[in-house]
C-alpha cells in the first residue's frame, strides 16, 4: 500500500491526491506554508490525514523558526495550518496536541523543542494507523457477511496514515473472512471515490463497483447493499455527523430502505463542544470544482455554482459510530461522552 | 431557442448534445440508420424528443424504401428503431403512431403515403410544443412563488420538440410573473444537469445554480427549495415513475423534507399496460460514461462499473403528476386512467 504522508529528511512528502489516479507523483513539502497549501489544494485531503499534515506542518515550522521569536513564530505557524480548512475537526485537534507539547517545553533548549515535536508529529502519525486498526475491528463484526457495503467518498488509507476508517472496517472485515464486495460512489465533485477509493480497493483486490453518486439510492432499494460505512469530519455531541457531502443522502436512503448505515471515525473526530451539527461550519469550495473536471469545461460558462463540501447527517439517520475504544448508539450523547472520557484517562 | 430537431430537405437535423454546451454543431441524419444511431449514441435525448426522432426517422426510412418491398422495409425499419432504447415509451408510442398511419394507407400510391408520413412526423414535433405548453399552463400554479425549484436531469426544450416538460413548467411560472430561481442538478454522468438545463435556462435569462447530484439532499434540507420537478420517460398505471437515474433518490428526499415533488410528462409517457414500475426495463448503458469525462479517464483503468440510466419513483413518493390533460393526484390508477381516456376521446 502507497503511503499518504511521510516525514524525510527532506521535508514532508505526500502522494499528490488531485492526481490520483492518472499519475502517482509525490509533493515535498519543505516547510509549513506548503504543508497549508497542500491542504488546501486537497493534495492531502480526509480527516485524519489532515490532522497528520497539520501535526508534520507544525513540526517542520519549528524547524526553520527563530529561535529568538519562537513563540510568536509558533503562533503564526498554528494560526496559519488552522485556517486551511473549516470542517475537519482532527486538523484543530492535532494543532492543539501539538500547542500543548510546546507550551510543555517551554525553557527548553530549541533543539530538544524541535526534536520533541518531531517526534510528536511521527507518533500523531503512527499512532493514527494503530487506531484505525482498533476501529476496524469493532466495526468489521458489524458488516453483514455475503453482501455488499457501500460507502461515500474516499475513508481509506489515502484519507488517513494508513489503512483507513471506513475502508479500514471493510479491509478488516475482508481479513475476518468475510465474503463481501464494495460500491464506491464516485463523490462529485472532486471524485474521491472514483478516483482514490476505487484505486485503493482495487490495489488491495478487493471486488469494488464504482457508480455515479446518484445510483446509491436506487441500489440501496434492491436489497444488495448490507450496509452503509462512511468516515466523518466531526461528530458533535449528540450523534450528528459531518461528513463529505452526498452523505445525508445516503443516510436517509439507507434508512428508507432499513439499510444500516455506520460511520467510522476516531475519537478526535468528536467535537462535544457542538451540542448539535447545526453549528458545524461548512466549507464552500471554488466553484470550478464542479464546472471542470481535470480541468475540462462541463458546464457552460458563467453559471452560478455552490459547492459546499460537506453536509450534517442528523443522527437520527446513524445506525452507530464506530471508534477506536468501541461502537457507539443512540443516546449518543450518553455512549459519545463515555467514548470520549476513556480516551481522556488513557492519555 | 436553439431548435432540438427539424425536418429538412436534406435530412433530420439535430443539435448534436453529447458536445453541448462546449461547442453547438448539428448533425444530420439522412436515412433512418443514422437516426437510430443518434438515439443510441444520445446526439439526441430526452422522451419527448426520442419520439419525435423516431417519428422522423420512419418517415425519412419511408423516403427511401424500396416501394415494391414496402410492408417488410417499414416492418424493418420500425423494428430497428424500436431496438435504440428500452425505457422511454414515447418511442414506442411515436411508431406505433406512425406504423397506424402507414396501415391505414395501405394501397395509396406510394408517394402519397409518404408525403402522409412526413406531414405526421412533423405533426408529432408540433404536437409536442403545444402540449408542453399546455403541461406548463397547468403546471406553473403549482410552483411556491418566491422560492427555489430544483429539477434533475434536461427535461427541457432539448428533451423535447421545444419549450420542455420540467423546464416547461417553470418557464410557464416565470412567464406568469414568480419569482424563482432554479438548481440544476448536473445529473452524472451524462451531465444532463450541466451541460443542458444550465445552458438552456442561462440563455433564457432564468437564475439558474449548478449543483451535483450529491448536494441535493443538503439543499432540499434547508428549507430554500419551494418544489422539485422532473420529467419521465415511462409512467406506470399506479403511477410508479421511470426517469433518469437519481430521480429516486430526490423523490425520497423530498418528502423526507416535505417538499412535493412533481412528474411533468405528456400522456404518451403513460404506458398503463404495467400494472406498476417494477417491470419497466431499465437501461444500461456502457460503463464510460462514468469512467471517462469528455474522454478524460477519472477512474482507475478496469474498475468494475454499474451504469443504469433510469430508476423507478415509486408513486407514494409523487406529489402529482401534470400532464397537458391536467394535474393527476393519488390515488393515480384513477387518475391516469382518467386522462388516458380523455386523451383517446380527443384523437
Amino acid at each position: 500500500m502507497v503511503e499518504t504522508i511521510q516525514w524525510t529528511d527532506s521535508g514532508v512528502v505526500m502522494i499528490d491526491q488531485t492526481k490520483l489516479p492518472r499519475e502517482i507523483t509525490y509533493v515535498t513539502c519543505r516547510g509549513y506554508l506548503e504543508v497549508a497549501d497542500a491542504i488546501v489544494t486537497m493534495v492531502i485531503r480526509g480527516a485524519p490525514a489532515i490532522g497528520v499534515a497539520a501535526a508534520m506542518g507544525v513540526a517542520i515550522g519549528a524547524l526553520h523558526a527563530d529561535p529568538d521569536r519562537m513563540d510568536e513564530e509558533m503562533e503564526g505557524i498554528c494560526t496559519v495550518l488552522a485556517g486551511t480548512r473549516p470542517t475537519a475537526v482532527n486538523l484543530f485537534w492535532a494543532i492543539g496536541r501539538m500547542k500543548r507539547l510546546y507550551a510543555s517545553l517551554r525553557g527548553r533548549p530549541v533543539e530538544e523543542i524541535r526534536a520533541a515535536l518531531v517526534a510528536e508529529a511521527q507518533r500523531v502519525k503512527e499512532e493514527d494507523i494503530e487506531i484505525n486498526r482498533s476501529m476496524g475491528r469493532h466495526g468489521a463484526e458489524l458488516v453483514p457477511d455475503g453482501k455488499t457495503v457501500l460507502t461515500h467518498c474516499n475513508a481509506g488509507a489515502l484519507a488517513t496514515a494508513g489503512f483507513g476508517t471506513a475502508l479500514g472496517v471493510i479491509r478488516a472485515a475482508v481479513e475476518a473472512g468475510k465474503k463481501i464486495d464494495v460500491f464506491a460512489d464516485e463523490t462529485r465533485p472532486f471524485l474521491q471515490g472514483a478516483r482514490l477509493t476505487a484505486w485503493e480497493l482495487q490495489q488491495d483486490g478487493i471486488p469494488t463497483t464504482l457508480i455515479t453518486d446518484n445510483m446509491a439510492g436506487w441500489f440501496l432499494r434492491q436489497g444488495r447493499i448490507g450496509c452503509v460505512v462512511v468516515g466523518a469530519d466531526r461528530i458533535a455531541a449528540n450523534g450528528d455527523v459531518a461528513n463529505k457531502v452526498g452523505t445525508y443522502s445516503v443516510a436517509v436512503l439507507a434508512k428508507e430502505n432499513g439499510v444500516p448505515f455506520y460511520v467510522a471515525a476516531p475519537v478526535s473526530t468528536l467535537d462535544l463542544t457542538l451540542a448539535s451539527g447545526d453549528r458545524i461550519p461548512i466549507e464552500q469550495r471554488p466553484g470550478k470544482e464542479v464546472t471542470e473536471v481535470f480541468g475540462v469545461p462541463v458546464a457552460p460558462e458563467g453559471i452560478a455554482v455552490q459547492n459546499p463540501a460537506f453536509d450534517v447527517t442528523p443522527s437520527r439517520y446513524v445506525t452507530a459510530i464506530i471508534t477506536e475504544r468501541g461502537v457507539a448508539r443512540a443516546p449518543f450523547e450518553e455512549s459519545l461522552r463515555r467514548l470520549s472520557q476513556q480516551a481522556e484517562l488513557a492519555e
